[in-house]
């Protein structure tokens, strides 16, 4: 139900995926009626490999998360991630509000053990492929055991994902010198330092896209503003071109001849092939898709949550971060 | 001295940009013999408007600052700051290291009073325009009433520079609602809530590009990740559209045909318009240029100070915090 727009992004997004992946079926969660309405007229084979699960409520896009978690128990968001937890659902993906998503996943599918806080993980392009940013704006005020736990769940991602052994992992600072940034950035790289990770050091904003590293590591905040910022340059070199190819006959002639390039270049920065945020560290696969995000895009989502499943991501940080805290209670009774 | 090429950038720009403005005079800091060669066979109009200033040492581009500052009291940084404190010159440029730079405008000239620390604030393009952003990497961990101050100092050098009157200030966060962010964040609203600025409230990173206020307050671990990360975004974006432009002799000609198209729009996201970031909140102009620019990019630069000399934006700064100060007092007086 979620997004800007709605069913009629989902529910087409959702036949495709389940007409390029034979072996997968999909429990549409939200109103049965308008679910049924959209699905009317489909191909039998495939609309037997859907269930539509009713839900009577919607949890609205700007909606406070505690009071969405309070008041919205059938909520179509709630009853996906419940599905979940019960083991009927591999996996959960939503176009809906962010904020109440990730409480609600919290809520009821709660963390994994060794891990304070879920964050939020994104494959984003870089000039060398993706690099996996995390978080995204689950947390603010992170600590660095916090940060230490991040590098773990992305370095896990990008190998599940990506089949990278031991990715290299970059703490985002202000500068690439020990001695930059706050005391909790400090003591993030220290330990950071000494973990099992492929600790790459610190990196830089514009780290990110030169991908220097496979997985950077950040508070929420500066995750979050980081990549609204990139958004909406992004956002503006596009409209600075368009006005320019636009600007008189001749332009457009100019634009004309370069469409093939352009198109090109236009389908290689495609946002919506980037569309898929990871929620990492819960004891369930949640991922949330771009509210404003088109059919190409929601299906990218459902791409990202099914290869989460495949290869079994959170097994795999589940098992790292049980070996982190063997580590350190070894090490601990080592010191005493 | 500063920056990644030198004086093959400084000089030019400086014979440059004193051609442009008739009423300007230079001192020249640094090297008096690489100086004097770099002026050979110049106009001696112009020569008689530049005066050679020696320095005997250089701050490396990757020094730490406390040590340049402690290790290098004749650096051509330290003794053009020098001269803006003396009042002999009534603003200082540079290239070089940024940090060293902040440490020794900051050890020299000291703050305005009122203002704890100063800021590094830039002019960002945006699809409006420009939006100030500051600070962009000389504190981390700022205090809310050190947002606020960002919030006076930016609106006033937007006042003087681009002479819009009471304009608008937006706080960075993760979310436009009131109850995002940090306890820190929170502060910082309520006190930019009950100043005499024009407080739009909470903005997101991407507001930043889309113009929708005219200063943007922001710590500077976030801001410098921020415009970092814009800045690495943005090389990527350019580094996919040469490649997708050189790809084939077919897109060559594409390109060719697009050509004065490409070149409108290159000049319009061309960085270096936008070179020059203010050191604000010193009793004194400071002006700090990319390492990395062109003799373009450091004329921008030039510009920058002249404008803040032109506008007297450090007396505007100095009024409006001794004003806010009174208030303070004021209303704390009938609090008693």
């Amino acid at each position: 139900m979620g997004g800007d727009v709605g069913l009629k992004v989902t529910v087409p997004a959702s036949i495709r995926f389940l007409k390029d992946h034979s072996d997968a079926s999909l429990v549409l969660v939200g109103d049965s009626a308008a679910l049924d309405a959209e699905l009317t007229g489909i191909d039998p084979a495939l609309r037997q490999r859907i269930r539509v699960q009713h839900a009577s409520q919607v949890v609205d896009m700007d909606e406070a998360p505690q009071l969405a978690l309070k008041n919205k128990k059938d909520s179509s968001m709630r009853v996906a991630i419940n599905l979940v937890k019960s083991g009927e659902a591999q996996a959960a993906v939503s176009a809906g509000n962010t904020g109440a998503l990730m409480a609600t996943a919290r809520f009821v599918l709660k963390t994994i053990p060794g891990i304070d806080r879920p964050a939020i993980a994104k494959l984003m392009p870089s000039v060398k492929g993706t690099t996996c940013m995390l978080d995204l704006g689950a947390n603010v005020d992170s600590s660095p055991e916090q940060l230490l736990q991040f590098g773990i769940m992305g370095s896990e991602l990008v190998s599940c994902l990506q089949q990278r052994s031991n990715p290299t992992v970059g703490l985002l600072n202000i500068g690439s010198e020990d001695i930059k940034g706050t005391e909790s950035i400090k003591r993030a790289a220290e330990l950071l330092r000494g973990s099992e990770l492929n600790f790459y050091g610190n990196v830089e904003g514009n780290d990110v896209y030169k991908g220097t590293v496979d997985v950077v590591v950040c508070d929420g905040f500066v995750g979050n503003v980081a990549l609204k910022s990139a958004e909406g340059l992004a956002y503006m070199i596009a409209a600075f071109l368009r006005e320019e190819l636009m600007r008189s006959w001749w332009t457009r002639l100019c634009a004309l001849a370069a469409m093939p390039v352009l198109r090109h270049f236009k389908n290689r920065v495609d946002t919506r092939r980037y569309n898929g945020a990871s929620f990492l560290g819960l004891r369930g696969i949640v991922v949330k898709s771009h509210g404003g995000t088109d059919e190409l895009g929601f299906r990218y989502a459902l791409e990202q949550a099914r290869e989460e499943v495949r290869s079994n991501v959170i097994g795999h940080i589940a098992d790292r971060v049980a070996h982190q805290l063997q580590n350190l209670k070894r090490s601990e009774a080592e010191a005493n």
